[in-house]
């Protein structure tokens, strides 16, 4: 039987289908009542409109996506003050966190340590914010294959490096995807080492012929993950929130009737979550 | 001024220009005479003219490649005999290593931890073989998006993992790539710790917008990957052999006039390696 309080989908699931209001109804009508946000869809109307929408149908928001981006040097300052405007949206729409990704090299430097530092420091910097809204600020290492573009933060162990580092448990937490972690040799220690650092928890799955290195994951069951091992091990160590089917699909799932992708994910769910 | 003492390049950077006797023949030409050889084009003439090949142009032979594919559960005794076919192979060309990749998950499952024992059981088993006839075991992680369908081995830390475990500094290497492991924050750290055990290295780049997660590799110079820096860390830590451009190029290198492409090579060699 479904575990309803455990499933959350993700706005971005839907992205290509529904509006922010479309997906909130959606959602509400298939029984779901836990999602995330894509700050996207949220600027189609608002913070304040969607909280609103969100309240109407009994909505919990697990996490706020994405933020951070704060990789480019030239546009360091910029990209700070976006992501306090963040926080402070994720409060209006009552968001438990922000979900943090770093960003590429970009500027067409490869110096990865520098970038890497630059999102550390943004990191430290957005813990006053968070805290004084009681968001949190939920770090998470994407692929490695997303280093040169999307995210220079890409291991769990990075992830757990940089809490000890900041040593603000209470601010910053971490994302976990089952897409971004599956292949990491240390990835039962290191969730066991984050323990109850984890605050949110994203599920999709890895096609074998993977089409695509940004738009192209799978529904839980279509690929190699064995994500109920990785659910167990995120678990035990101590997170007792939702599941949030995040699946980026360009070619397949965002071109689905959006009720059938909803309907095969309550299914899924079952089985292979 | 290029130092062609350092410069090799790898058979498989002309796979769809050239045979073994014209890739040998076009590298003497242009005065580099160290390469690594693409099994599939040995196959094409078999060892012992090829050997002959090699000789006759005073060709030095880094490493046959690839190796391993051993996870397989149903496959494993088959792989592990023509594991040492090609063990044989190397010591006929007079190859300096197998470079050893230890394929993906296969047989539809998804158990990762059963496909890397395996891994790891295959290389123990062949250390006799290869000891005997004084070719290295050169085992190579490949990046984490190849770790569905090419190699569930896939990180520098886990090579000197089992490096440690196997005990055999004398018959097991590591093939460092730098397509493989720039992104690894635990680069620096893990290069140091394997030291001498780099028996082989292998230079390519990046490409930001990266279309395939298999066949489009970049020429050095046209990527993110600062590989001047990699190749500093791994002279380091003791490797004074050659580079090796090794570019998995469809779309675009496997497609250029060859003699061009081992210009280019020799020109972006002396300024992005």
């Amino acid at each position: 039987m479904l575990d309803e309080s455990r499933l959350a989908i993700h706005q971005v699931t839907l992205r290509d289908q529904w509006s922010f209001r479309e997906s909130i109804e959606g959602f509400a009508r298939h029984g779901v009542h836990t999602t995330a946000v894509w700050r996207e869809k949220l600027h189609e109307i608002g913070a304040h409109e969607a909280a609103q929408i969100l309240r109407d149908h009994n909505m919990t928001v697990a996490g706020l996506c994405p933020g951070g981006l704060v990789t480019s040097s030239s546009g360091f300052t910029a990209a700070l003050d976006d992501n306090r405007r963040m926080i402070e949206e994720a409060a209006t729409i009552g968001a438990k966190c922000v979900v943090f990704i770093s960003g590429g090299l970009g500027d067409g430097s490869k110096d990865l340590t520098a970038a890497r530092a630059r999102t550390l420091e943004a990191v430290a910097a957005l813990i006053p914010e968070a805290r004084s809204v009681g968001v949190m600020l939920g770090i998470e290492p994407l692929h490695p294959m997303m280093c040169a573009n999307r995210a220079v933060f890409c291991t769990l162990k990075q992830a757990n490096d940089w809490c000890d580092e900041l040593d603000a448990d209470d601010a910053v937490g971490i994302v976990l995807d089952t897409y971004s972690v599956w292949w990491d040799p240390t990835v039962a220690e290191e969730i066991a080492r984050a323990g109850k650092r984890i605050c949110s928890f994203h599920v999709n799955d890895w096609l074998e012929e993977t089409k695509d290195l940004r738009l192209d994951r799978g529904m839980p069951g279509d690929g190699v993950i064995d994500i109920p091992s990785i659910r167990a091990m995120v678990e035990n160590a101590g997170y007792s929130g939702p599941c949030e089917v995040e699946i980026f699909s360009a070619g397949n799932w965002w071109r689905r009737d959006p009720d059938e992708v909803i309907e095969i994910i309550k299914e899924r769910f079952q089985t292979f979550v």
